[in-house]
């Protein structure tokens, strides 16, 4: 149950190309900041935390065959920083793990730029290594949450390709199987870009937990059906309140959940906080091409001249939330209490 | 602002093919009641009242050639009925249409094979006509309803595409177009089969109302953001109570207009009141191919071994409707009292 979307060697990151799942497993090279900058931007990569992991690897292939001073290295780590950190807007994770680079490697005194790239190299490493431990924390948390029998509905793809491998909101389902829970998946399909039919789907069946697909527009249906237990997401970026942004299609569900009586969870790691905004209206949403919408598919779906509104996030407010699952525990309200334990680290 | 999906001559009845549009404009060809019952189920066409009209004039192809006994004649128009009310189940105004036709029949005391026969063709002929009268008093209702510089959101197709040519809800935006007022619509995309994408977006850039294209999973996010003043769509069966079976996705609307205190509108024709079913649980819902989810686009979407739902539509509960546009006026609560003047007639 772990499906790694990105490995690193011989000054190679390889990244598992998740335009192309479930119909093809093809991997990609990025061998420059730029391959990166492209792999994020067009979702070769996708889920706030690989984003991460992967921006750390781009800033080090960025820096990689620099020759030249001291204060040069620096320049240059610093703009390719801001590069990378400009191909997604809304998650947090790309944000915090390139700035943590940035001011680590300037704490290092040394002048030889070979230590200093590489130190570069072993703090993206990681940032890689911590997901695996955070996630799999994070799951045992989760699980304790679920009954066996439980159905759970999830959104997007907050899964294994998500992360450094084992998930996020999946990784609570990997876990309570693993304690010999028999736990059922309802997954959103997730338009535009359609991450639930093909990547959550794809997960799932692999590990063998029955996943039944949804088009967006039945969870209510199915919820006043007595179908669903609870609803587990993940998050690209929550507000110091707790307003979280997740996949555009997330803040419906919590409206849903909320009308259902339905327990509704974020998923995510303490690396997905973002202390420094107050609420949800702080957040950046990103907004894609409009073809997403209208020729996702290879098909053209809508007449040409249409206008097309596509963001690709939304926020959900704190008090629609039930609770925060998380690898420091599972944070329940009032979250402002609850969220001091995470800013003390 | 009329796009007649259907038409009748020379005992051929010819559809627009709505599973092709917006990239083509094709009529179909259907001379029997076999062609008329693929045509149905295939959703070549589609929206209840125009399957209605449409399986009128299958009740008649079903007979057009029958030469024998008065009595094997109405063996032979029962069976047909029966055969056709079989395509589609949730829609009423299939049965009613079909219902009604059968009975009128059934009145004539001619034994006149022929003059039975276009006893049964002037009835279609008639429930035709009667739907273009429908809709236009319907608009002209429901245009009250909205203010100049309104912005409504509509899901699936209610539109001309749906009836006779003038539409239920997009006929209210019609209406009040007609009026001087300046209405733009928020089309959802209504997955599984792109109702909204496909037919919604072409009848109102024709129109030229302005149209905003968006996935069905924005809408929550859209009226968040306050840019949603009301929200109008079709029905395919009101039971006696007012609960509402629709495309799939109007419960999710009508619960998230609820929360954001929207107005939810139903814009329907006194023939889509079935007062024989007390409330929702008693309204037929239709499952439809897994396929549409996984395939519907032309490319697969998600692994071959998930489970898929796809139901065609959900019952939205009399509570979260604020008042039906019916040709007899705008019905308001307590619905019971406000239907009485339907039963009626």
């Amino acid at each position: 149950m772990i499906f790694a979307p990105m490995r690193f060697r011989h000054n190679v990151l390889e990244l598992l190309d998740q335009r192309k799942l479930p119909l093809q497993e093809k991997w990609l090279r990025c061998r420059n900041s730029k391959d990166v900058y492209w792999a994020i931007k067009n979702m070769v990569v996708r889920g706030a935390p690989a984003i991460g992991i992967v921006g750390g690897y781009g800033l080090y292939l960025g820096i990689a065959r620099y020759r030249g001073s001291r204060k040069g290295f620096f320049g240059l780590l610093r703009k390719q920083a801001v590069y990378l950190k400009g191909a997604r807007p809304t998650g947090v994770n790309l944000r915090n793990v390139i700035d943590e680079i940035v001011k680590g490697t300037g704490k290092s005194k040394d002048r030889n730029i070979s230590i200093l790239k590489r130190l570069v190299l072993r703090q993206a490493q990681a940032a890689h290594h911590l997901d695996e431990k955070l996630c799999r924390r994070m799951g045992a948390h989760g699980a304790k949450l679920l009954r066996s029998g439980d159905t759970v509905l999830t959104h997007c793809n907050a899964g294994g390709l998500a992360t450094s491998g084992f998930g996020t909101a999946l990784g609570v389902f990997y876990a309570a199987k693993g304690q010999g829970k028999k736990i059922a998946v309802f997954a959103d399909e997730t338009r535009p870009l359609l991450q639930g039919a093909r990547l959550t789907a794809w997960e799932l069946t692999k590990s063998k937990i029955p996943c039944t697909l949804i088009c967006d527009n039945m969870a209510a249906c199915m919820m006043k059906a007595g179908r669903i237990d609870a609803v587990i997401v993940g998050a690209d970026r929550i507000a110091a309140n707790g307003d979280t942004a997740n996949k555009i299609g997330t803040y419906n569900l919590a409206v849903l959940a909320r009308a259902h009586r339905i327990p509704f969870y974020i998923a995510a790691p303490v690396t997905t906080f973002d202390f420094s905004i107050r609420n949800g209206k702080g957040i950046p949403i990103e907004y894609r091409d409009p073809q997403e919408v209208t020729e996702g598919l290879g098909k053209r779906i809508a007449p040409r001249r249409v206008k097309v509104l596509n963001p690709a996030f939304d926020v959900t407010p704190h008090l629609l939330i039930t609770s925060f699952i998380t690898e420091a525990g599972v944070l329940k309200k009032p979250f402002r209490r609850s969220f001091l334990k995470l800013r003390k680290k």
